[in-house]
C-alpha cells in the first residue's frame, strides 16, 4: 500500500545540524558549510524556470531562512530537489539539505525588530541541496495570514497566530518565576494536594467524579483550601502550588470550569504577612517579565465600603477616575423623590469627561442609551439614572434637573467644565453587600462605551493600577448572591468569601451574635486596573470557632459539619494561625499581556459552553460506562 | 462564651523578629537581644519550682532552642509565662517573646547532624519573658516519637515525621529542578493541558465527569498524550508538563488513581533525541540532589527480548545478577517432558548464591515454599520450579536432577559454588509477551526473601542502575494482558503501549500486514534497580498512518475511529514527526529516595482501595446530586 510506503519514508530523517536560531547568531562562520534543517516550507518565489527562492520556518515558527534552488539552463535531466522546493504545499514539514552562502542584507523593513512577526535571518541563505517532505499538508487547508479559524481548529489557530504561541511560552515563563521566586525568596515548596476529592459544602458546584463503589464520588476540589490548611496542621509552614481548580459553574464573564491558580498558605502568618510576600511576588515578577512597566512603590489599600462608595465596586478600576459622591443631602426634596421608587434613598452622583463639546457628549448619551448596554440601567428597580450634560450656554449650565442651588454645588464640587457627563443614581438606604452598585456599573459601562467610540483614550497598556481591597463583610445574605449550592446554612446567612475565612478583630468576633452582617473578615482581595487579580484570608484556626461559625452563625446541619469533620480533626491538633491566598492565574497572565479574554492565554479553552470544541469534549456516556459506574439515566419526570 | 474569648486572644499576636535558623547562623551577634520567635512547645525539663527548661520547635519544625524560664524563689507573686511555660500540653503552637543568652555548648552527640532529626540550636538559648499560646493541644491526642498513625491522622503523620516532610520537600525540589533544567538546556516550556478531557479508547479505563447536560460527561485524561500531540501540530517544538494523570483501574502494587508525571514531546525528533535529552536531564538531576551517587557514563540499553530472556522481566533488576539460560538443548529428554505438562518447552535456569553453607540454602528453600509467595509459582500452569542446592558433598553436586552430563555443564555455565541455589523451569516455547515470566518473577520473589532473612545484603542505597530497554513489540495479544475496558479493536490485537506508538523501522512497517505480532514499536523505557521510571516513543505524525493502525491493524469500529477524529484531522494538517517521553514523578522521587511505596513522598496518597481515609473520599452521592447530574442510581438486575 502506498500509505505505508510514504509513512516509511518519514521514518529515518537526518538530524539537523543546527537551528536557525545558531545560524542567526554568528551567521558568517557557518558560510560554506553543510547543514542540515528542519522547519516548514514558507512563501516561494519562482524568479524564472531555474531559479526558485523559498522561506524556511523553523520548528517553532520562530526564524526564517531563505533557500535558494538553482539548476543551470542546459540541464535537461530533472531536478528532484528543485521542483520538490517549488512544488510542494506551503507548511510542509520537511529537511531541507544545503549550503550556507553569504547574502546581500535584504532591504530594510524586512527584518525589522516586530515581536509579532518571525525574524527574517539576514545575513545568510542556503543553497539548496536536497529536500525531504516529512509529511503531506493537505490542500483542501487554507491558511492565509488573516484566516481566522473556529475553535475546532485550535491547532491551526495556534500554528498561525504567534501571538498566541507568545502568550503561551510567556504563560510558562511567568509560572516559572513565580515558583522560583517563592521559594528563593520566601521559603516555600510546592505541595501537590489530590484532584479526586469530597464533595463538601465550601460554596461553588464541585463536578463530580463517580466511582465502581455504586453510588460514591469523588469531587473536584473547587480550590486546594482544605488540604492547604491540612498542611499548616502538618509542620508545614509555606505552601504554595500552581493547583488546577475545578467549579461547575453557569459559565459567565470569562470564566472556564477548569482554571489555575497560584495557591499559597503560611504558618504563623497574619493577613499583613501574606500582603507583604504577595506584594513583592508580583512587583519582582513585573520587574522581570515587563520591565518597562512602573508600579506604585507600595500598592495602596481600600477598605470594601471605601471601594463600593467610592467605585461602586469591590474591584474598582482607579485608573478612570470617575469618583461617585453622595449627594442627597444637598438636593432639593422634590428631585430625590422623583427619582426612582424609593423612599429615603442614597443619591450618588458622578462626572465622567466625555468631550468638551456638549453636542457631542449629548449625542454619545442617546447612542449610548439606545444601545443594548443601557437595558439593565434603565430597567434598574431603584431607578434608572438621570443623566445631565454640561453646557454653558444652558440656564444653570444644564443642569436644570438639580435646581439652582444643587447645580452650583456640584458643579464646584465635580469640576465640571462643557461636555462633561453627569450621572445621578439612587440606590436602597442599606450596606454595601455584593461586588458592585449600579451606579459602579455604569460607570465601567460608560467608560468602555466612551473607548469604543474613541471618544476616550485606550488604557495605556503600561499603566497597571494596584489596590490591596479590604475589610470584607464576612457574611453576606444568602439572597444577595445566591450561590449554587451554596453553603447549605438556615440562617440566611452566607460566607462572602468561604466559611473558613477568620473575622478580622475582637470586635468582630463579638458581632458574630449580635450583628453577624456587620463582622468584617481577615480577607483581602488584591485588585489591577479593575480586576480582581485574587483574594485571600487569615483562617479561622480554633476548631471551636471553625464549628461555632458552621453550626451557629451559618446555621449547617449536623450533616454538613460532619463534612467538615476532617478540617475540624486538623485544626484541634494544634494549629497554628495561618493566612494565604490565591491568584487566578489564567487572569494574571491575561492581564499582563492585556489581552481581553483567559481564552487567549490558555492552549485548550472551553467554550462558552463548558466545550472542548477541537476534542469534542463532553461526549455521550455509554451505556457501558454507565453500567461500571452503577448509573443510569433519570426518569423523566 | 468563653469559646469567642479564646480565640479572641489569638487574632493578634506579634510577628517574630527572626526565625530560629536566623539564630542558629550567627548566633553571638544576638547575644541580649529581645526576640519574639514562633514555634511548638517541645519537650520540658522542671530542674525545681523555680526553674523549668523547655525546647522550642521551630515552625517549620527543623531546628529546636532551649528556653530558659526562672523565678526567684521569694517572689510569691505567680509568673504566668513561668507557669505557662511548665504546663502548657507539648505540640501546643506559641509565641515566645525573651532575651537571647549565650550558652554553653549541649553535651556531644546532641548537636550531631543526624538529618533525621531537629538541628538543637547550640551556642544560645532564651530566657522567657512571655509565652502567648495561639492554640491548644488537646490531651487526649497522644504523641510519641514512635507512635505510628492511622492513615486517617495523616496530618499527625506529616507532623511528626520528619522522613515525610523531607521526602515532600526533596519532591518540591527535583520538580523544580526538572522544570528548570528541560527550559534552560534543552528549550522546553511548560504548557497546561485540559483535565475535562474525553473519553477515547487509548487503553486504561477512565474516571468520567458528569455534565449538567443529561448523559454527557468528561474523561480525565489517563495523560497528557493526545494534548501533547495536538501541540506538535500547532508549531510548539518543545513540550513539557509535570501532569497531573488519573486511571480507574483496580489498584495493585502501590498504583494511585491519581499520579503525576514528568510529561515531554519534542517535534522533529527521533527515539534517540528523546532518551538524549532524558538521560541528560537525569544525569543532571541525580548529579544536583543524589551527588554521592555514581551514575554509569552512558545509560546501558537492551532490547525488549534480550531483558526478557536474560533477566525474565522489561524492567530488570541488573543489580542482583542471577541471570537466566536457556538449557533444554542440553538436558536429558525424560528430564524435559517431566518437567511440566508442555511438551517442546523452553527451559530455563539462573543460579541464586543465598549462601556458602548447603544446609543454609536448603532450610532457606524450604521456608520459600511453604511461604505465601512461592504460591503462585508452585500453581503456575506452566509448571512448578525445580530447585537444587549446590553442594559438593553430595553426589553430583546435589544436581542429580538433571543428569551426569548436564550437571557438569550446568556447573560449569553457572560457575556453581556450595550453597547456590540452581532454579529450573518451564515455559511455553513462544515469542515473549507482556512484562515478565514466571522465572524472572522467582528471580525477583528469591531476591527479595533473602534480603528479608539478611541472607543477602540490602542493596546499596547510592546504587543507581539505569537502563534503557528498546525494541518492545508493538502489538501484544489481547488475551496477554487484558486491559480494561482496552481499545476495543476486533483483531485480537492491543497496542503494548498505545495505540500511537510508530513502528520502529520500514521493515516493521511492512510486518504490520503479515505478521503484525512480530513488529517492534519505536517504544523506550527508562528503567532504575528494576523499577519502571517511564516510557515514550516516536509517534505515528501521518493520518492516514494512524487510522489505517486504528482500523485495520486493531480492527476498531468506526465509531472508536471517530472518537480519534480530532486527533487525526491535526496529524492531516502538516505535523511534523514527534516523539516524547513520560517519567511517573511518584515514583522516579520514592526511587531516588530509596523509599518501597510511592506513597511515602505523596502529601495525601489514597488507599489500596482508593479511598482518601484522611477527609473521608469518595462519599455518597446526595439525591439532589444525582438529579443535578440527570443521573439514578442503576436498577439491580
Amino acid at each position: 500500500q502506498s500509505l505505508l510506503t510514504d509513512f516509511k519514508k518519514t521514518l529515518d530523517f537526518s538530524p539537523a545540524t543546527c537551528s536557525l536560531a545558531q545560524l542567526a547568531s554568528n551567521s558568517t562562520q557557518w558560510v560554506d558549510k553543510q547543514v542540515t534543517l528542519h522547519g516548514y516550507v514558507g512563501a516561494r518565489r519562482v524568479a524564472n524556470k531555474t531559479l526558485v527562492f523559498a522561506e524556511l520556518h523553523d520548528m517553532s515558527l520562530t526564524s526564517i531562512i531563505q533557500i535558494v534552488s538553482s539548476v543551470t539552463k542546459n540541464v535537461d535531466s530533472i531536478s528532484r530537489p528543485h521542483d520538490l522546493l517549488r512544488d510542494l504545499e506551503q507548511h510542509t514539514p520537511v529537511v531541507i539539505q544545503g549550503t550556507v552562502k553569504g547574502r546581500q542584507a535584504p532591504k530594510a523593513g524586512q527584518s525589522s525588530k516586530d515581536e509579532s512577526k518571525p525574524m527574517i535571518i539576514a545575513g545568510v541563505e542556503i543553497k539548496l541541496d536536497n529536500i525531504t517532505p516529512l509529511n503531506a499538508f493537505p490542500k483542501d487547508l487554507i491558511v492565509t495570514s488573516d484566516t481566522v479559524f473556529s475553535p475546532e481548529k485550535r491547532h491551526l489557530q495556534i500554528k498561525h497566530d504567534k501571538s498566541i504561541r507568545d502568550a503561551l511560552i510567556f504563560r510558562s515563563k511567568v509560572s516559572r518565576f513565580v515558583r522560583d521566586h517563592l521559594a528563593d525568596n520566601h521559603g516555600f515548596e510546592e505541595f501537590e494536594t489530590p484532584l479526586l476529592f469530597k464533595s463538601t459544602p465550601e460554596g461553588a458546584r464541585e463536578f463530580l467524579v463517580p466511582t465502581r463503589n455504586p453510588g460514591f464520588a469523588y469531587a473536584l476540589p473547587q480550590s486546594p483550601q482544605q488540604y492547604k490548611q491540612i498542611l499548616m496542621a502538618s509542620g508545614i509552614s509555606r505552601y504554595m502550588q500552581i493547583a488546577r481548580c475545578f467549579r461547575d459553574e453557569d459559565l459567565r464573564a470569562d470564566r472556564q470550569p477548569e482554571f489555575t491558580q497560584v495557591d499559597l498558605e503560611m504558618a504563623f502568618a497574619s493577613d499583613e504577612d501574606v500582603m507583604r510576600t504577595v506584594e513583592d511576588t508580583v512587583k519582582a515578577l513585573w520587574e522581570k517579565m515587563l520591565p518597562g512597566a512602573a508600579l506604585s512603590e507600595a500598592f495602596p489599600r481600600m477598605t470594601y465600603a471605601e471601594a463600593m462608595s467610592r467605585y461602586g465596586s469591590d474591584k474598582p478600576d482607579v485608573r478612570l477616575g470617575s469618583e461617585i459622591r453622595r449627594v442627597e443631602y444637598m438636593l432639593p426634596v422634590d428631585l430625590v423623590s422623583k427619582i426612582g421608587p424609593l423612599s429615603d434613598p442614597i443619591v450618588e452622583v458622578m462626572k465622567v469627561a466625555i468631550s468638551d463639546d456638549p453636542a457631542t457628549t449629548r449625542k454619545f448619551v442617546s447612542t449610548f442609551m439606545d444601545s443594548p448596554e443601557a437595558a439593565s440601567f434603565i430597567s434598574n428597580p431603584e431607578g434608572q439614572p438621570g443623566i445631565s450634560v454640561c453646557d454653558s450656554r444652558k440656564p444653570l449650565q444644564g443642569l436644570q434637573t438639580f435646581g439652582f442651588e444643587a447645580a452650583e454645588q456640584l458643579e464646584e464640587t465635580l469640576d465640571l467644565q462643557d461636555g462633561d457627563l453627569v450621572v445621578l443614581q439612587a440606590r436602597k438606604n442599606a450596606a454595601f453587600a455584593g461586588g458592585s452598585t449600579p451606579i459602579g456599573n455604569l460607570r465601567l459601562a460608560l467608560h468602555r462605551f466612551a473607548c469604543k467610540q474613541a471618544l476616550l483614550p485606550p488604557h495605556d497598556p503600561q499603566m497597571f493600577e494596584f489596590l490591596w481591597v479590604t475589610d470584607f463583610p464576612l457574611f453576606t445574605p444568602t439572597s444577595i448572591e445566591p450561590t449554587e449550592p451554596g453553603q447549605g446554612g438556615t440562617t440566611g446567612l452566607t460566607s462572602t468569601h468561604h466559611p473558613f475565612t477568620a473575622p478580622k478583630t475582637a470586635a468582630d468576633v463579638d458581632l458574630l451574635l449580635e450583628a453577624p452582617l456587620e463582622a468584617k473578615g481577615a480577607h483581602y482581595d488584591l485588585v489591577l486596573n479593575g480586576v480582581e487579580l485574587g483574594g485571600g484570608s487569615r483562617r479561622i484556626h480554633n476548631s471551636l470557632m471553625q464549628e461555632f461559625i458552621f453550626r451557629h452563625v451559618l446555621g449547617m446541619s449536623d450533616e454538613r459539619v460532619g463534612n467538615f469533620r476532617h478540617l475540624l480533626e486538623v485544626l484541634r491538633a494544634g494549629c497554628p494561625p495561618h493566612a494565604g491566598m490565591a491568584l487566578g492565574f489564567d487572569r494574571l497572565v491575561a492581564v499582563m499581556l492585556g489581552r481581553e479574554s483567559v481564552r487567549d492565554v490558555i492552549a485548550f479553552p472551553k467554550s462558552g459552553r463548558g466545550e472542548d470544541l477541537m476534542v469534542g469534549a463532553p461526549t455521550r456516556m455509554s451505556d457501558g460506562q454507565m453500567r461500571t459506574y452503577g448509573l443510569q439515566m433519570a426518569a423523566k419526570v
